[in-house]
């Protein structure tokens, strides 16, 4: 998810009511590539095999090829791969992240000369503003 | 929160650890401006008072210069309105998410041409890739 200065800026693609890709389905991806294994993609992420895998099937379900596949062989060893399809959604997903975050950097010029690097202290609760 | 297609996207600025403005607050500082109080912003958006007081004091303390302010008078009627600087933040963070929503419409055309339009079936969790 990029950061530009005290921007955070999200994209979220949908495939009916289901999240096609995010930030942490694009994570995922990379994990995978890195890991070789969907196991060891969500240990190295955090997440539990069952989140992880809930995840990859929902991304292999909203675009028209799986983006993730069980590498040839079996047993204890068997892993897991990023497709070439998933390899192309996951490159076409980071360029709109950056063209997104480029695009931001003008308009949030105004915006960060009035922005406080802090936030003042809250005031009481008695003194909230009425209406 | 601009909509592009299957695309959401979500623009959020932090001061601090505090969120200074957000699709949230964006939206909450326009239903001041038509409802001209704070309870009648937050009743029109479905929060509480108290949620809808945090967001405010959040934004005024945020921003080098208040987004709100009660309006004069005072008693049962007594009303909010959005400051001149308030104003100013509000259309320059509609800019930015405009921005943004521009930016992603071409990276989006390779992605969609991959999405579907709903996504499979969900497979039995006993059919779960190994790996």
């Amino acid at each position: 998810m990029p950061l530009v200065g005290p921007l955070k800026l999200k994209a979220q693609l949908l495939c009916g009511d289901e999240l096609a890709m995010g930030p942490g389905k694009a994570d995922l991806l990379e994990a995978i590539q890195t890991e070789g294994s969907i196991s060891g993609a969500g240990r190295s992420l955090g997440m539990s095999y069952r989140r992880t895998w809930l995840l990859v099937d929902a991304m292999n379900r909203c675009w028209s090829e799986s983006l993730v596949e069980a590498t040839p062989g079996g047993g204890q060893h068997r892993g897991a791969r990023v497709t070439p399809a998933g390899l192309e959604v996951l490159a076409a997903y980071r360029a709109l992240e950056a063209a997104v975050a480029a695009a931001a950097e003008g308009p949030l010029k105004a915006l960060q000369a009035k922005l406080r690097e802090e936030p003042r202290a809250s005031r009481h609760e008695a003194s909230q503003p009425e209406g």
